[in-house]
């Protein structure tokens, strides 16, 4: 059994997960708002002490950690962009203490959220079997992680995979980041809305989704700002896919997130103009899949950075 | 000993390569132009020949193929485009056979000439100690290569590294491959010059080198259109070079080939773009030098990737 916890800026969720992948109780709270870094943790406390409780506790051998990033898996540390109370915090040694607290003092891997979902998709979803993995999230920003020989690349700190900040227009517009031209200001659902309501689309309805969602939604109905609004944002993954694979030998990108939701609207344009970026000929092969885990993807990935990454428990 | 072989579109150059990486028994032949693919074997088997009546040959335990590419190291074959008559041609598998002809049944490895340098420069030169390296070379062409959790990572079919051939502006200029915006049609010495050329840029000297070396000769100067052509050049290796770190968190990047003989010429203004564009934490340590290895990078890098890639020999 693998003790996993999923740390978001929205919920704080944690299971015990068997070998097979089920999950046994499962359990979340809301991650707390206004709270300072311990006030945040006390979530993190209940979920493990109400999983410590569970009659299957004691055959527990390891625990994965999926946080929002940045991580730095070399310090045990995490400051997620939408957790301000935690820069820097402890999060590991943290839930090391609990764990130990509750009589459990296991091995404990931190990972990435993007790296876990890696690991997650690679376990039991749409990489499986492949030996050389991009697996990305498309939603409010856009994230990754990579699989390479058949193991999960966290890299040094735990950030490998970072997609959504590598540059496709050099010369392009400023990032938040401070790059420009990254692949999240193109291709991420607020880029996308940002980008149709700067071209002059609008919900047909006044009071309509203005969001990617509704871009969806008007893209799939034909209107114009729309397709070019996903075709634009299809064609910046596209080139950023079509770069991991000619760097690292990847076959196959695996998408996720809210946006990849919107199905053949986000999936056909990536479709089409992967053949336009991926030419050379060990790229040629490339596929790009939807992701297979929903829900549950954070904490069976955080079962399986565990288990990848712990090898001898 | 290390047999090795290193083949180009100039030359095919061979050396048994001490395991201190010092050579013995250096020989070359210009690869021949205008033969059939057999033709240009002969010169590669009189290299093999000549490395065999070596009073050392038969210390040998190993041989490592270097090549211009593409390659494809599952197969064994190489197509370099600078050698027309080998298209798909089983380089490694009649190596292997000129090897047991002279008494020598040694397990080869192949590598594409991108990832040779890279070993080499983890081996001996300016990657070395560094767990995660991309090297480069920065000449007619770009290639290049990674070292990833202190092993060379070839990939399933020896290309990886191919940073040359990833967009770093995907609304730009087609590429020869057939993809926009690639690092390669931006910042090898042949885009330089073009680019330069285009500007209006042309030698003092109406004789004089209109090629990179000419365009650097001229920014070393102060010419206006010659330092902008290797800024330009600088911000897009800046913005590959960030991609990758923050794709597999490299922590150097090294570059070698003709262009970067030129020296601060192209790494100031890499330099100068490298913040710009590795803004994340983790890549912020991002550091760009020289290459270490000159002139027998190719030879030391054949033997350094199959004793990295032949472990047990």
């Amino acid at each position: 059994m693998t003790v996993a916890v999923d740390i978001g800026g929205t919920k704080i969720a944690g299971a015990l997960v068997h070998p097979d992948g089920t999950m046994t109780a499962t359990t979340r709270r809301p991650t707390p708002r206004g709270a300072d870094g311990d006030g945040v943790f006390a979530a993190v406390a209940e979920v493990v002490a109400e999983l410590a409780g569970s009659p299957l506790w004691s055959a527990a051998v390891r625990c994965g950690i999926g946080s929002a990033g940045p991580v730095d898996t070399s310090r045990g540390t995490v400051s997620p962009v939408n957790i301000g109370a935690w820069r820097g915090f402890p999060v590991q040694a943290r839930i090391e203490a609990e764990l130990a607290r509750h009589g459990a003092a296991l091995p404990t891997v931190l990972a990435g959220d993007g790296v876990a979902m890696t690991a997650a998709e690679h376990w039991l979803g749409a990489a499986r079997g492949h030996a050389n993995a991009l697996c990305m999230v498309v939603s409010t920003g856009v994230g990754g992680g990579l699989i390479l020989n058949d193991r999960l690349h966290p890299g040094p700190t735990g950030n490998a995979g970072h997609i959504g900040h590598i540059s496709v227009a050099f010369d392009g517009e400023p990032c938040v980041c401070g790059s420009r031209g990254c692949v999240e200001s193109i291709a991420s659902g607020t880029a996308i809305a940002r980008w149709a309501r700067a071209q002059g689309w609008t919900p047909a309805d006044p009071h309509g989704d203005a969001s990617a969602a509704g871009v969806a939604a008007a893209a799939e109905a034909g209107e114009p700002v729309a397709v070019a609004a996903f075709d634009r944002a299809g064609r910046a993954l596209a080139a950023a896919i079509a770069a991991t694979a000619t760097l690292v030998e990847t076959d196959i990108a695996v998408i996720g997130g809210g946006v990849a939701t919107s199905g053949d609207t986000l999936f056909a344009p990536i479709r089409a103009h992967l053949a336009d970026y991926a030419t050379l000929s060990f790229v040629r092969g490339l596929r790009v899949v939807p992701a297979a885990l929903g829900t549950h993807a954070g904490l069976i990935g955080a079962a399986a950075a565990a288990a990848m990454l712990l090898p001898g428990t």
